[in-house]
């Protein structure tokens, strides 16, 4: 019986599935940071990943690691890896299937040995549920997990360290979780979590950036009134003032090419319907792949406010609660990586992350790459989010490629470094 | 000793804080219908009226009534009236003053009788806030307090019927509580509660007609998703719909003379920074003195919904909570006022109240009309609520010189009727 790529892709989908059985929450896919049922998905990976010959070992931020060795002891070693906590009522994929895809490219290779070692990693944390801190996972890796973010506090008071203790881990080998010195490159295969490859109709992205953001908590204070008995031109109108900004905001992103700017979250206060409302309280989300666009595009979004407030003599305010820098992606990996998808067959979308991923930390550190596989509706962190076969046949083609362009390049690769 | 203008004007005001102390709760002023503090109010009102001269006596519902009589036992029946119960955490002269002016306006005649007998009541219930439903003390006057709204309860689960009863009344003498047949116009003094009389630098407003209302909540479905990996094109966002329609509601209602529209009520969901909203839901208030206006601009708005909801393609729908039609003011009475107002020098704004007032009731039975005295600031339903003491002295010339030619009029005033 042959395995066909149909059966492999078969194969991945059902072992995200039974990754996604391991639930804190009967009934839904709800596995946070260090929560106990990440002791059996670590008893599946373990599993598969010894029947296909490789080492594993947890290390002390729980990040499990599966080594398949090179053809020298000395070889270089490329790390393929995505995380294996959820969000609260999660879908499947988001994480797992970066994961099970590295897996299944080490059992594509059927023991044969490649000039570099292949260490796949599924990450502990990345979603920042528990801690409200995303990425302590990889950032163990590149050694960016500071001393002082042990001390931490889950919504039970449990610390980091005791929840690290907990377990069965010791915090005090974090440091022996770095990055082996001779890791050269970082692949990293994940769900889109958006819909632009399904509206396009590809299978695949190919992640040149991941955006920088910026976020504000904004305030229009007016002047909360009778809706009755205070005349239109007598009104200062916080509510008003912020709708004509919100309208700015849809229309300034939609002229600016690759910019996204969200405001998700409105509120007024005093929020009755018969009172003009005195407060808005509203949230700004700003991304771009380039740091300078961003910058510019935000100060033009704060100043539509200003303009809007004044008009209305309503005061506005910001506060900016994130300025996080646009992360490119390695150019030698992302264009092996497009040569390794155009050998067989498939053409993918050049595009930028909206979201933040582990790429982001490994990016510091090496040369890094992403490989976006589209999601059925856009859809994420929900339990529809889903996956299409055929696509993840697409993933597993390209990646045995990458790593067959990879072993080629082998000659000049630690010259490339 | 002669008291001036400025006595009997300071008198109202120390009379109207001296009810303002009768408040369930300590340090502000809270005065619900039925309320245990409203028999110290009585007991206050009850002595000044009797020192007039005047009978006093408390109907079923809760009204306090004075009585000066006319110079004949037929004479017909002028009633002056307004509110004595407040909102939570209120000021001092929404409702209070209305009655306090008109007792003032029978110690003014000091002992005289005129061609018809003047009532001065102090309803009972007015806001709204202890069982949900306004005006029950002037909807027992006209015959419209329904029998089912003894069964209404208050948060404590405490229905009318046991309220009246707890208060020391009986239900069943509601009925005796209606005007007297010989009741033949009604006049309430209030607080404008809106800007436009300070805007336009005058004491007293002429109330024309009671604004109709017609309010919605609306709710705009759009789709949720990732605020970074969504873009532009590929959203519906509810909030943007929703930002350009209250853009428009507030355009619509300035270029439309005499329209209020109002969207006093705004909520996003998921309601997160960095999700694009689902769903938002919001309130809409219109208002206009005429109802064809009114409705008309009503169904401008919603259609201005539909536009900004379809475009981005959101779904949008609006149920209707309210439709009350205008109430306009009597143009004899009005007349009359504005005629009484002038004789002593005052050229009252000629306006239309945008909130309710007990004269809505009154108007459907006998002739009614309504003096606004200026808000300072605009301000009402809060503790800096305030009335100047001109303002109280220009309300007394003009109400004096109202009974004035009121009584002038009365050969032909049966005739009027």
């Amino acid at each position: 019986m042959t395995v066909t790529h149909s059966d492999r892709a078969q194969r991945v989908l059902d072992r995200c599935r039974q990754i996604a059985d391991c639930s804190e929450v009967p009934g839904e896919i709800t596995r946070t940071f260090l929560s106990w049922p990440m002791h059996d998905v670590h008893a599946l990976l373990r599993g598969w990943m010894e029947s296909a010959g490789m080492s594993v070992s947890i290390d002390a931020i729980g990040n499990l690691r599966g080594l398949w060795p090179g053809i020298a002891a000395d070889s270089p070693r490329l790390i393929i890896a995505s995380h294996l906590d959820t969000v609260p009522n999660a879908g499947a994929f988001d994480g797992p299937l970066g994961v099970v895809l590295g897996l299944a490219l080490v059992e594509e290779l059927r023991n044969a040995r490649l000039p570099f070692a292949i260490e796949v990693i599924g990450f502990s944390e990345e979603e920042g549920v528990r801690f409200n801190t995303p990425f302590l996972g990889s950032l163990a890796l590149t050694g960016k997990l500071d001393k002082a973010m042990l001390g931490l506090e889950d919504a039970h008071g449990m610390t980091l360290a005791e929840a690290i203790r907990d377990f069965g881990l010791d915090p005090a080998n974090i440091p022996a979780a770095a990055l082996s010195p001779r890791a050269h490159a970082y692949l990293e295969f994940h769900i889109e979590q958006g819909p632009v490859l399904e509206s396009d109709r590809q299978p695949l992205g190919l992640v040149a950036a991941i955006t920088g953001q910026s976020r504000y908590l904004v305030h229009f204070t007016g002047k909360a009134n009778h809706a009755g008995t205070t005349p239109m031109r007598l009104r200062h109108d916080a509510m008003a003032a912020a709708a004509e900004w919100i309208v700015a905001v849809e229309r300034i992103a939609s002229e600016h090419d690759g910019l996204v700017a969200t405001v998700g979250r409105v509120e007024t206060r005093p929020g009755a319907g018969n009172v003009i409302a005195g407060d808005v309280f509203a949230s700004l989300d700003v991304r771009h792949a380039d740091d300078a666009q961003r910058l510019s595009a935000a100060n033009a979004l704060l100043l539509a406010a200003s303009h809007s407030a004044s008009r209305r003599g309503v005061e506005f305010v910001a506060r900016q609660t994130m300025d996080q820098a646009a992360v490119p992606m390695s150019p030698w990996l992302t264009q092996t990586l497009a040569a390794a998808a155009q050998s067989v067959g498939i053409q993918p979308t050049p595009m930028v992350s909206g979201a933040g991923h582990d790429a982001m930390v490994l990016a510091e550190a090496i040369p890094s790459c992403m490989l976006f596989l589209r999601s059925p509706g856009g859809i994420s962190h929900h339990p529809d989010e889903a996956v299409l076969p055929h696509d993840v046949e697409a993933a597993l083609a390209t990646g045995t490629a990458f790593l067959q362009l990879l072993a080629q390049q082998h000659p000049h690769l630690r010259h490339t470094l």
